[in-house]
């Protein structure tokens, strides 16, 4: 692997397949006091997806090393961005036999937001994802259009799958009380496989299902989570002013504090 | 916007949205005596592709300069491909409210490939497009999977949609001859809106259809199309040998050299 971060010489190459394809994966790492948030469980999704994409030559233990020096450099950072693409190549769909895959870090602060978020229902709808189910690839213009329809007063927006279903936030994953039952999309079609839905789903009793849309009508809680963030309840969702009691997305808050 | 081409300094910024996102489009041209064959078509789809994507500040003339300057000094070349990235951000899916367009040239030579062609059908199959239907956008994982799981022997894979029509090549638009129709998927779902294409369903009469698989069984001919390899004939198609004569693509070959 080839390393690039701002402190370090050395340029991306034109012909990286990063930005030719989108060819690679990204994750999202949330740093506090220059420790890593979960790092195992990201590196356990990055190595599912180099497994997906047939990323040979991306060693588990070297982005391991890469990214904890990394992070005890970024004192005063609340995240670390990991680009892993597949590296340079001649023009062309197929890898090179040798590619050698392209390592980018780089951090920064969390912007401040709100603490319950306003998100609506988007119209972008996320394709079938096929082999590359849950994995976070850097093929991700449908965030990008979805993003950029979002109202100014929404924080985020649930997108639906092919068939119309809930599958993720843009930036997030869902899940959605009702009655007794802690409901989150069960990404078969579509949505990333994200870090903190797995540390919700290890916590407390999650029904991994179809969620229709209609079911943010009828839920007690709607909350979204994502690795940065955490676990944020919602103030609205899909038009509908939710209840200000989130008995649920507190456990999970308090749990989150005393595993960080 | 800001160029970049291996004979001019300048490196690509580490958060271009290109590698973060798959966020842009690409081109890739003919390259004849120094001249590009259909520039205009290729700049139509690029116009198209920054209205789509909401990419402000490429404008049609800027991008013609560049393009034919850099030509003429490719004297050597076959091709030249263009990227158009939304430019360098911060992290998050929102672009920064004044990006400035990224564009990558870089330029090459034509392997030799075998006069007709061998197609099997991929497994993997094109998400529904969206709003990003017919573009050459950047987010192109499943064609590389696509081609990367193509046999030793097969110079190309025909993909189907999400239905399970054909929808295109992994690298061209297919033309299938049946009794005196002429199809060509609708591209509704998924598909590039080739140049090439566009430069056959101007030539002759083209049913712009829903095509089945089962059609290349029926078919006199079939034929694929690109912007760097012109019209090309596929001696085997989805494991059946397809007719010697091929009357269709030689008369669309002959006008695609008066055109050249």
């Amino acid at each position: 692997m080839r390393w690039l971060s701002a402190d370090t010489p050395g340029a991306l190459a034109l012909d990286d397949r990063g930005v030719a394809y989108g060819d690679g994966l990204f994750e999202t790492l949330r740093l506090i006091n220059g420790q890593i948030r979960f790092l195992e469980q990201h590196l356990d999704r990055l190595e599912a997806g180099c497994n997906a994409l047939g990323m040979t030559g991306v060693t588990r233990a070297r982005v391991h090393r890469e990214l904890t020096r990394f992070g005890v450099r970024q004192a005063d950072a609340d995240w670390i961005k990991l680009i892993v693409t597949r590296g340079a190549g001649a023009r062309g769909y197929a890898p090179p036999r040798h590619a050698v895959a392209t390592g980018i870090l780089s951090s920064g602060v969390l912007a401040d937001m709100p603490e319950r978020w306003r998100a609506v229902v988007c119209d972008t709808a996320l394709p079938d994802a096929g082999a590359l189910a849950g994995l976070k690839h850097l093929n991700r213009l449908p965030q990008v259009l979805a993003r950029m329809a979002l109202p100014r007063d929404a924080q985020e927006g649930l997108m639906r799958d092919a068939v119309g279903d809930l599958a993720c936030g843009i930036m997030s994953n869902v899940f959605v009380v009702v009655g007794q039952q802690v409901l989150t999309p069960d990404l078969s079609r579509a949505g990333v496989a994200g870090v903190m839905r797995r540390f919700v789903c290890d916590t407390i009793r999650v029904s991994t299902a179809r969620v229709s849309r209609g079911a943010l009508q009828r839920a007690s809680e709607v909350f979204v989570t994502n690795a940065l963030r955490g676990v944020v309840s919602l103030a609205q969702a899909d038009g509908r002013t939710l209840p200000p009691n989130t008995p649920v997305a507190d456990a999970l808050r308090d749990a989150l504090k005393a595993a960080s």
